[in-house]
């Protein structure tokens, strides 16, 4: 007999005993999840000084390796980083169950009342790269919506997930509720990730959680369903009607609060009227903040803009740089976000409502933004408690996914003996 | 150059064509849908002798195919079907548009208003064998939800789907929306059924409308996702506590009011102490109407049942035959059920509301029914006005498909210059 079993045996093991846990979860009460994350939260911060002895040891590993410093960002943690954590568990644990609620009800003529009610989904699979805290993120909302979790992380990140997960289940055990609710794959063999893209019996959905390289590969590969956006292409139009104080404002924020985040500027398409009006001393303000602005034509003229190739349309620079475009009104901008964009969230700064509603209903992505900063796309700031990532498919789960969208539904249906004539 | 263009680029332009014009549908007012779907009846009342003469053509065609009699059944029409078939247009021109309904709203300390409002989907694909009537009846619940449809029949109805589909063409004409929102594929070549099926550029969803074995191809060769049942392996379970003039009624009425139809029974689960106390009345009813009743056990010793098989249990018959088993108890029932059913229909037949709220908590399928006959399983008889399928997946789409979940969604949100600290 092998000591060693292969990673497929290994990883339907796995899928069953998920199998098994979702059985469980789907009728565990409200207050037996919640117990279970306020245990899991007291767990993991009693024993932070283990936490932070393995995460030292990552990022000693990592570094040995040469990571960049963006990915080291990611993969450290310290106390402040582990309260964090612990907070939104608690936060977590703190929201209405979607599970169980009624989203529709209504009485037919036959005497039939039908229900339709929130149900978990099932397993979900989450792959994610360097950041450990996602192991308590998304193994949280997942219970939270009565649905097991199998996680699998980065290998770089390996120590500190496995003592974020142990107080997990820690947290569970506690609660009565089953160990394999929340899995992490054991493994940094990769061949695991292919298993779970292809195991439709086990794992009903997968949320990749990192770069596009990740994302890209789990899309071509994933027989089975999945919850991603493959690039954050976020445009900002500014309208002929735009307010110039306003839009100064939430353009400076959105490029440059954080350039790293998926809902960050990208490109910054300008009316030409409003230009020939008013000017840009938005992208002034780009360039003192020490933007890179790639403009085309007229915008060239501008201090500090360097020409734009094209290539830059359609890009997503997660750095602090923009594409910067004059168009024709409200109808040029939606003609060059259809072409470019990437449907995950887009910006229209405007006075005019009727601009407004005409880029509203005409443009299709997740999110659509008027006079606020994009980077409010964001499960938090929807006010979601927390989120498991940003969809910008078109089925089930689209935007910032919060536990609610971690769920299906049935329908009750109640007769008093009605039979179909 | 050839004169016939192959399958993978006619399927192109019809995929190119169907995403064009869903750009158009998507803003598509409400009134020019539902004008177009009247004028679409119009049209194919008034040319009825036409679509008649063409579906003689398939039948005469069909017989010396020598095609069996259920099947001829499902290709014929006659001017009562084409009848029903124009009603079914206008009452779906008659519901409420779903597209632009806003699902949630709400308010963030941020000053933010995020609104989440229904979206069509995009394209949608269906696969349908011998009914032509769903040629009318698909195009006009994509388009309704305004999505563009490629409709792909069997080789054997394409005469009778031609001029059906001629008719909703003439009908999108007359209202000034792109005559490629409702496209039917002109070929019977079952190439292009597999071109569909991998499409993901320009099919969004797939659903297929026949047989076990056409939406087993389905679901194991899609690469788009596919809203469908592959079985409706429906159980009727009777309670210690059911009524016996209820329990009589329904369940003749769930076997033998249809017995082709999804939502039709297929297996019939008897607590034993129910049986013990009041015998099985319901079995006799049906072995009286006709049906073969394949018992197990004691239920044997009924007059006119004969010995289940072990592959009995999980069989959809679609036909005068049900399987029949004692059980114990709604917990019998439960693993009975999870072990062999298919998540589309089960009922139970109580007067005691704990054991139907265990029975309802503790099953996953898409309806569960309480003293109901399971032949409700219907869009139509769910109040949708028409379905496009009944769908036993978990994720977008449950049970009764209509156009309501034939859309998507997107988020809204409207700030006063909103910036995130």
């Amino acid at each position: 007999m092998d000591a060693r079993p292969d990673i497929a045996t290994l990883m339907q093991g796995i899928g069953e005993a998920a199998r098994d846990a979702a059985a469980e979860l789907a009728f565990a009460p409200s207050e037996q999840k919640d117990a279970a994350l306020r245990a899991a939260a007291d767990a993991i911060w009693a024993d932070r000084a283990t936490l932070l002895a393995a995460n030292a040891e990552d990022m000693a590993a990592a570094e040995a390796k040469g990571l960049g410093g963006a990915m080291l960002d990611r993969l450290k943690l310290d106390e402040g980083r582990v309260r964090g954590m612990v907070e939104g568990l608690r936060s977590i644990a703190g929201q209405p169950d979607p599970v169980g609620a009624v989203i529709a009800e209504w009485d037919r003529p036959t005497g039939l009342r039908i229900r339709r009610v929130r149900t978990p989904i099932g397993v979900i699979g989450v792959i994610f790269e360097s950041r450990p805290n996602v192991t308590a993120d998304a193994g949280a909302l997942c219970l939270k919506a009565g649905n097991a979790a199998i996680l699998r992380g980065g290998s770089e990140s390996l120590r500190s997930s496995t003592v974020i997960h142990a107080g997990l289940v820690a947290g569970l055990r506690a609660a009565g509720l089953p160990e394999a609710a929340i899995q992490l794959v054991p493994t940094t063999d990769r061949a695991a990730v292919g298993e779970m893209l292809t195991m439709t019996r086990y794992i009903d959905v997968i949320v990749p959680r990192g770069g596009k390289s990740l994302v890209g590969r789990v899309q071509a590969d994933a027989r089975v369903p999945v919850f991603a956006h493959l690039e954050g292409i976020v445009h900002i139009y500014v309208d002929k009607a735009a307010d110039l104080a306003r839009a100064r404002k939430v353009i400076l924020n959105a490029k440059t609060r954080r350039t790293g985040i998926c809902g960050a500027a990208e490109c910054l398409l300008i009316d030409r009227a409003f230009f020939e009006a008013e000017g840009a001393p938005f992208v002034t303000d780009l360039v003192d903040a020490g933007v890179e602005v790639r403009g085309d034509d007229t915008l060239l003229a501008l201090p500090g803009v360097v020409p734009a190739g094209p290539e830059d349309w359609g890009h997503e620079f997660l750095d602090m740089i923009i594409a910067a475009k004059l168009v024709d009104g409200v109808d040029g901008a939606i003609a060059h976000i259809r072409r470019y964009g990437s449907n995950h969230t887009d910006c229209i700064l405007t006075e005019d409502d009727a601009a407004a509603a005409r880029f509203f209903q005409r443009l299709d992505s997740a999110i659509l933004m008027r006079n606020a900063s994009t980077q409010f796309a964001d499960g938090g700031e929807f006010g979601m408690g927390a989120e498991i990532g940003i969809a910008t498919g078109k089925l089930h789960a689209r935007g910032p996914v919060g536990a609610e969208q971690l769920t299906s539904f049935k329908y009750l249906v109640e007769g008093d003996g009605a039979i179909r004539g």
